[in-house]
């Protein structure tokens, strides 16, 4: 079965996930600068989803570009990774409209932690048919990692909200940095 | 006529359409767990839709890939399907919105319904000039079922709404699993 | 310069154009069938412009289909229509929410109109370096015919407005039929 | 690693920023035409809005089609220039409703300036591994030339709004002749 289309359509419902989140940010009510102010952490909330949402279109090109053809599992595999990928703009403005309120920050954390499960039971069925991609993918430290830490993030958004929220920025700051396991082989 | 830019604008089609249902989960008030009580079935909901609409893109992405041209009648079955396709998230919300009442369930039955007569039409009309898929199709036992469960869950819905809710959880798990008719061809 | 881009960019603009559409299908506030019924004009509105914008990428894919390659005129020919098909979700939202007012009905010949003269435009622009397409469009009469039509239906509209609505559903219905000059070529 | 990708996804992008502008034209209250001068302001940032954005479409249609092959750091550089268009629908939503209000119509400018400087950063990174493009870009006097106006329009908006909105007209009309640096080589 070719990629191709897998491809086209995660493509289009990341670039729809990626862009309606800005929906989020509604237009204040007046003209001047300080109307933006309670804007500010839906603003922030957008931008730290808006790198992961980046980073998971970035995985999944290189993961997707690995391989030379998917099975019917894959194509589930996939549309069970854009099903958690489709409720971060949920969790997103439940973050910004609550001022990163404990519960929210850790149903975020939560939703993280499903798409990162998702994207490994993905690359898993990839790299099943692919001695390379397994290879490649090794053991997987940066992918095991980030789930403990979506976790501790988790549980740390009890403690303080903010040290929560700054676990996620990290995990996003780790994963920017490109995969270095693919950028040889591609 | 070319097939590539069909399965591109169905593809961006079927993306927003899974993509837009996820802004019925409208963002909670209040910042605690409670407050996604409410949502619940709205979400139950969504994630049904999200199966079925999965289940149209991988049986289109199927379809589609066993032929080699389609007519401009095709385009136009094509569409027709995509219409269908197009009133999932309207019925969606109205089941999410309604604690699964009755008459929208009937409903979202009837769209579903429409959706897999339209997949029928579009499939002969893909069959009509092509030998080895009018065979791989056969007598499409899988479709003429799914659509008489589909009537049934309509009719079942006054009966005890939550029995039409479990007929269409149930068609879903039949296309769940994946279409061996095409899986041997592609 | 390569169309591959200017087709992928019309059909994401088309398919968002086409789907946003049903998000003016407001859930109903009640769980009866009657609360479909105020509906009713929405459906019907959404329901020719889906017909409408059906149309313009099936005449798109035909035109660009019959050119190899795009200048740089012929993308902003391009954005041009999409400028004016992106306006036919507002019209048809504002004919559907006052049950086929009048006005709403003549800016929503005004606007059809406008993406008319912009196909024709865009159309000129390809055929502007190709024999073969300047041949298949011809007179274009079917093309002129419906700007007058519009024009028409835009009048008629102030003396009963369901004729109005009535010129537009027959213009559809005109380009329903697939073009035979693009047919026969493709 | 393949271009093809990263021009699939901006363009789904692209062409959901240009379309979800559309829906700050609010469907008017009321079936009169006087209904729709409200609106002017909303339509009027919407067109500046659609061409900037088609603008952009355009030249990072040309900047990509120059180059062969992308870079981790490419992929980055796509995904911060099209962080900073997708608050172009914002901005443009904030400026329409206030009626071209000093704040909003700077802050419209600011994004204006963060685009064109992502845009600058991206064609550096792509031009980076790419001596034909190198040459191409040349010294980008049309770009730097656009920041400067943009910082210009940004500070003549607190002066007259409309003096600042008149420097993006000139800016956006600057753009709209097409690129001829490219036009030669593709």
């Amino acid at each position: 079965m070719g990629k191709g289309r897998l491809e086209a359509f995660s493509d289009g419902v990341i670039a729809i996930i990626i862009t309606i989140m800005v929906l989020e940010l509604k237009t204040p009510h007046g003209s001047t600068l300080d109307a933006l102010i309670p804007l500010l952490p839906v603003f922030l909330s957008y931008l730290l989803s808006f790198v992961y949402v980046g980073v998971y279109w970035n995985n999944h090109h290189n993961l997707v570009h690995a391989v030379n053809k998917v099975t019917g599992g894959a194509l589930w595999g996939n549309l069970h990774l854009l099903f958690w990928l489709s409720l971060i703009p949920f969790v997103t403005a439940w973050v910004g409209e609550n001022h990163f309120a404990s519960v929210p920050l850790a149903c975020y954390g939560f939703i993280l932690c499903m798409c990162s499960i998702a994207y490994l039971i993905l690359a898993n069925c990839l790299a099943a048919d692919n001695e390379a991609l397994k290879l490649a993918l090794g053991k997987d430290r940066k992918g095991k990692l980030s789930t403990l830490l979506y976790a501790s993030g988790m549980a740390l958004s009890f403690v303080q909200p903010l040290i929560g929220f700054a676990v996620y920025v990290v995990v996003a700051m780790i994963w920017f940095i490109p995969d270095r396991r693919f950028e040889g082989r591609s």
